[in-house]
């Protein structure tokens, strides 16, 4: 709960910038967004733990992508199913306890806390978001959610954006968000995320939470378009340790105070969707470099005749805790790699397909072949590794952003109650 | 690679001992079987690789599993596909290299030692079960490993039983094998099993290799049948790191030197089956006892109306990072068996399920229930620890055995080439 956000923030080789897209490194809120962040007593630490995020506009906008998961946790279930997704303009967030496994009494808690949102943010309960993020299995005292949010109301400010984004993190070690300015043909809009999550991440599309805020003009029917394809590339291709967390949450706000619109199917729309893809990769890969106790961050790639193959063989690999703990040792044993591809798809042998590592063959239609170790070794100690299977066949091709595992992770996890 | 085995050999509460059964601790092999072990320096310990064991009789009998991996090993596809696997009278196996991604050389080399094997057992080649574990992706230097068999041959006694199981092992930490007798109504008869496996563990049936040898007369059908009825409540119940390996291998060689028949749908049929279920049982449990750097084995089973979803439910708990830290830790940490629930039953909040840990109720209808928590905590903290889940509605029931998740495992893993 401490580290300012890295600078730069795009710092991945596999994140593409475009031209049209600047970082604004310590900017304030986009224009017509407040937040602010208090500490309601619910982590023991005495840290920020209740946060408020409000859109000025009565116009704003909004998209929301939640966790698949079946026991999804009472704030998920009420912002679901009792909000209005395509109109949300408040958001009332602690950290510190998921209010996850909390049966009726969570669903409660969860609806108090979307009144007192909707108290401290001006409007009506059906446009706010509620999102809890902590230990599962634990109630969660109502009381002190209350408090909170009162006491961030009174302090609402475009530069609640640093306090806003420590309330809602939890093991996390730096924070994860970015603030970038697009130009787009009509005039510039900015954009700015904030995520958190380290562990029990392997979103079936979003990590914990994501917050996006632009100033721009957005029909609701664009942000959730633009919203549902940039998850698709950026969350829903992340995994710490294949575990799909209770209460995923991704938001999209478009309060519209820059004037400037992205008209569906335009030129605008293009440049918006390409920064909010970038924006959002780079934040799912800083979630997989700060996985619990990660070195280092790997990225694999898959090809073949078969789609679903293909994304079960790369979910095998980024999965695999042999894979992930020769990563964290930067030990290029691709041999596990070979495992998990044979365990991702039984039945099939002998199966031809090829490994490369760092641009380094070292199978060749399930045979290995000679290279050159040393070079191989060196490329596996950097902070970014790729690998690149090749499948039988082609026409389909995915991608999964993987953290290593390592002694940290281990020691977060069997020591501490998350 | 040391350890000789734990006495008493049946010592977990999760194995019924049938009062027809008895250990005998430090027997030779069953009459009509010798073995022996070589060191012939693929490990680089310089410890015992290469083992060698065979049934006098030419009218043994046998059934075998495979793994299902689509990369299976070609010592795997050798035995799969070119020997008479309910006729196996010859084992030879070697540990330190699992000659797998080493494509069409491999099958040559593989099929060198199989030429070998037949060579020292005295019989044909299509007799010979071979087996390799080990480092993956590397070519395996046959010259030694026929060396090493050659040697094995000259020493075959049924005392060689000890050097064949240290022959075996890779990363485990103790000799895991078992002789009983068995009482049948026709005389009694003994069973022998070796086997290993720490690490790269959920068999899609059986660990890295298991072979149980016996001096009853048994038909190929009737070994074929309880083989494959025993290693699905056994090997096909575990998991280390929930990684299928590419070497799975399990054999039962039935060479008969002890007159009593196990006629089919007999009594003696029956007690047989539930002996080799017992023996079994005991070993896979040992497995994950001895998973790579665990101090505690759980066992999950799960309840419920849909069998589908109550075996993804056990497995998806038995593999969740979280519940095997948490597990190593001793930590009671119940929400993560909520997410993993959750996670293995997607779209389906909210969930009616129960959660019990070692028959302390925390959890009923997806709602935490008051407990006593430091009772809970201690009973977690025992070798052997029993999580019971319910989902809604009934007639299907499952179990997976499974090892908890700590630092020797990242260790072993993130500093060795295994």
């Amino acid at each position: 709960m401490s580290g300012a956000p890295p600078e730069p923030f795009f710092r991945s080789r596999w994140v593409e910038v475009p031209d049209f897209v600047r970082e604004v490194p310590g900017a304030p809120l986009p224009a017509g967004f407040r937040a602010a962040g208090a500490a309601a007593g619910i982590k023991p630490s005495g840290g920020l733990d209740v946060g408020l995020l409000v859109s000025d506009s009565d116009e704003t906008t909004s998209a929301a992508r939640f966790t698949r998961s079946g026991t999804a946790a009472p704030p998920v279930l009420v912002t679901r199913d009792r909000a209005r997704l395509d109109a949300l303009k408040t958001i009332a967030v602690n950290s510190g306890n998921a209010n996850a496994a909390t049966g009726g009494r969570g669903m409660d808690e969860a609806a108090r806390m979307q009144g007192a949102g909707a108290m401290m943010g001006r409007t009506t309960e059906d446009r706010v978001a509620v999102c809890s993020t902590g230990v599962i299995g634990v109630q969660l005292d109502g009381h002190k959610v209350v408090r909170g949010l009162l006491e961030a109301g009174k302090a609402l400010s475009a530069e609640g954006i640093g306090d806003f984004q420590q309330s809602i993190m939890t093991t996390d070690l730096f924070e994860k968000r970015g603030t970038i300015e697009v130009d787009l043909p009509g005039g510039t809009v900015r954009l700015a995320a904030q995520s958190k999550g380290a562990g029990m991440i392997q979103p079936s599309f979003a990590t914990m939470l994501c917050f996006v805020e632009t100033d721009a003009i957005v029909a609701a029917e664009t942000a959730e378009l633009l919203l549902g394809v940039c998850v698709k590339r950026s969350f829903d291709r992340i995994t710490v340790d294949g575990q799909l967390s209770t209460n995923d949450t991704a938001i999209l706000l478009c309060g519209g105070a820059s004037g400037v619109a992205v008209e569906p199917e335009s030129d605008g729309e293009i440049r918006f969707g390409q920064a909010l893809d970038a924006l959002l990769r780079q934040l799912a890969i800083d979630i997989c470099r700060d996985g619990e106790g990660a070195r280092r961050v790997g990225r694999v790639t898959v090809r073949g005749g078969h789609g679903p193959n293909v994304e079960r063989t790369a979910r095998a690999v980024a999965n695999s805790p042999l894979v992930k703990t020769a990563l964290y040792g930067g030990d290029p044993n691709w041999g596990r790699i070979a495992q998990a591809i044979g365990m991702a798809l039984p039945d099939t042998a002998p199966l031809a397909y090829d490994i490369a590592i760092e641009g380094v063959q070292v199978c060749v239609a399930g045979n290995a072949i000679g290279h050159d170790e040393e070079a191989l070794a060196a490329r596996v100690a950097r902070d970014e590794v790729e690998y690149a299977i090749g499948l039988p066949g082609d026409g389909f091709e995915t991608e999964v952003f993987f953290s290593d595992l390592g002694h940290e992770y281990i020691t977060i996890n069997a020591e501490y109650t998350t």
